[in-house]
């Protein structure tokens, strides 16, 4: 194994923990010493140990002279748990490579200046795959508000359903499949409530072997969803409604009793800034935002979409009332349209997977330092993770 | 040079006249002895010598004990030039590479056996790339109709123009480049006359170092098209208007004195068939459908689309009301969808270009064996390529 598939391995760590850290980012770690991998660890859950922590008890007194892999700057405060610094100092190794630095710009180095005063060696790599990976925490951090990706799945012809409403199915099952994973890596999965009426989905994260659920969003001004509904009935994950500060109450409590929690706006209809406000004050990090036309369209009109997945089947349905992804009044030049950056081009099955960025998110690392935004409150800029 | 590579030059040279040769298919041909290019060659138009001559040529004497490469099986018959076959076993080659066989049922593998009694030796690749640039031959001696690409530019959320109908520009300047290129390898470029009242387009092949313009098609059902307008002032590239059957005749009068030629459908409205047996009559093997989505629909419904090429940009540009690649009606379900099969993608600048392939197209070479269905008539079958 090459130096390089050390940090490759401790990404994978960090990618499978996506989704289940939150408030802290997911990390991945691991420690090695002449050619053999001694530990391995990723951060599972907020207030438990860090990756670096789990790596270094599995790889106990061996760890001594080791080199430590790790996709994130160690911290170096006390949190829910002690300073990973401390821990690594004290185990002995003696090289750490660090996939990226700390977005928290009160942290920022702390931590890797911290090891190399105790005469640790720190090579920093600014790996792409690990700054991607720590996007939504960065976001998180910097805003308040979660990191907004929108998912949806068209035909060639860019349409989500047919003029009639069919849409079983417009992707393949691989297609599918991958949809529940990047459930299972999201704090929370968001829809509206004509989706909820007209499909009646789950909005689980129903994967071959097992995945975390989504807190599940919707968002309905008036409280119309059915407390039959599988979205209520089924108690796997938490369910949050939100609705205009208008909606009537007796429904409220209605769906209160039935188990899922109303969030009430200020305003008689929602908006988009006081939802991810909301949601950010509840530790989402991250959203994905499964939705119809309208909905999809309130993120691009406030602008608050960071990142867009789109699943393009090789098929084409025809309609001029067939709907697509983005509905609303949509900008009126193409000058003026949100501009993206393709990111990622997968083939998945028969279909393909594009990811883009919103073009400001893709330097938003670099970004966040200038415009000097400080976080939101001490107790997410440094969160114990 | 690896053996592969002689054979990929040769089917670029082959790329570099498609558009060019009809009612003959693009071929290339390179002639190798120990390592070294002797000769290469293209078929440059209908009429003139085959590649395998040009290359010979250019190989004179020193061919003697060498290698050609060609990228579809050498024909044996006479046309308008002496069969290449004679030429090929006169020149003293010793093995022959094809690229693929002849898809023309009552020529195919009697060029190959021809040279095999000679005592060549005969190497058949059945290269995928040698099968896909002569599938719009394989597609016109198959139906006598040409091989129908339609092709379309859209934001990343499908959308044509903006709800307003602005659409400069969706893609970039390379991907716009590369729509140039694609005409010129097109026999014809066919679009509505909504899109020439709109756009007043010129719809030539305008590439920095020059390139074939095809021939413009209009569907004017009621010849609207106006004089003054761009395709007609324009007589870079020759402009054929259909129409129905009952369009003014002052009209094509006008239009034909201003030098267009109008086709008459025999129905009052267009029809798909009628228009595409109307288009192979004049050995149009290659049409490129650059409309709106109106008539984009009409290719889909009547089961006319061969080949689909997408490109997207990186930009959202949202609207209920914005037009779309594919209008009409469209199918109700999803199951009635036209199937294809993405066959290539790639990055073109900021945007993706994605290439597919109508379902049953991507195995045409098959079934047109199965089907028996021949050749419309002999001029188009032993076509003197």
């Amino acid at each position: 194994m090459t130096e390089d598939r050390y940090m490759e391995l401790a990404l994978d760590l960090a990618e499978g923990v996506a989704g289940q850290t939150s408030p802290n980012p997911p990390v991945g770690a691991v420690v090695v010493k002449n050619g053999r991998i001694l530990g391995m660890g990723a951060h599972l859950k907020a207030g438990g140990p860090h990756a670096e922590v789990h790596a270094l008890n599995e790889a106990g007194e061996a760890a001594g002279d080791a080199r430590l892999y790790v996709t994130l700057e160690p911290c170096c405060h006390t949190g829910k748990t002690p300073p990973c610094t401390e821990a690594i100092i004290r185990s002995g190794i003696t090289k750490v490579i660090v996939g990226t630095t700390d977005p928290n710009p009160t942290v920022h180095y702390t931590g890797i200046n911290s090891l190399q005063k105790a005469g640790i060696e720190v090579e920093v790599l600014h790996h792409p795959r690990a700054e991607r990976i720590i996007r939504p925490f960065e976001h998180f951090i910097r805003t308040g508000k979660p990191f907004v990706t929108i998912k949806t799945a068209v035909t060639a012809d860019g349409k989500t359903a047919a003029h009639t409403g069919n849409s079983r199915w417009i992707t393949g099952p691989e297609a599918r499949e991958d949809v529940h994973r990047l459930r299972s890596r999201h704090d929370a999965v968001l829809t509206g409530v004509g989706t909820i009426l007209h499909d009646n989905p789950l909005l689980t994260s129903r994967l071959p072997r097992g995945g975390k659920h989504p807190i599940r969003v919707i968002l309905d001004t008036d409280l119309r969803t059915p407390v039959h509904y599988n979205i209520i009935m089924n108690t796997d994950a938490l369910t949050w409604i939100v609705c205009g500060s208008g909606a009537p109450e007796e429904r409220e409590h209605a769906l209160a009793r039935a188990g899922a929690e109303v969030i009430r706006q200020s305003t008689p209809d929602i908006r988009i800034p006081e939802l991810l406000r909301q949601l950010g004050g509840r530790n989402v990090q991250s959203l994905l935002v499964e939705a119809g036309g309208k909905v999809n369209a309130s993120f691009i009109e406030s602008g608050h979409l960071n990142q867009f997945v789109l699943y393009v089947a090789p098929k084409l349905i025809g309609g001029s009332g067939s709907p697509t992804a983005f509905g609303g009044t949509g900008f009126p030049d193409m000058g003026e349209a949100a501009g993206l950056s393709f990111e990622e081009i997968e083939r998945i099955g028969q279909d393909i997977k594009i990811t883009a960025i919103k073009e400001e998110s893709a330097c938003s690392q670099g970004s966040s330092r200038k415009s000097g935004q400080s976080a939101p409150s001490p107790s997410r800029v440094s969160p114990p993770r």
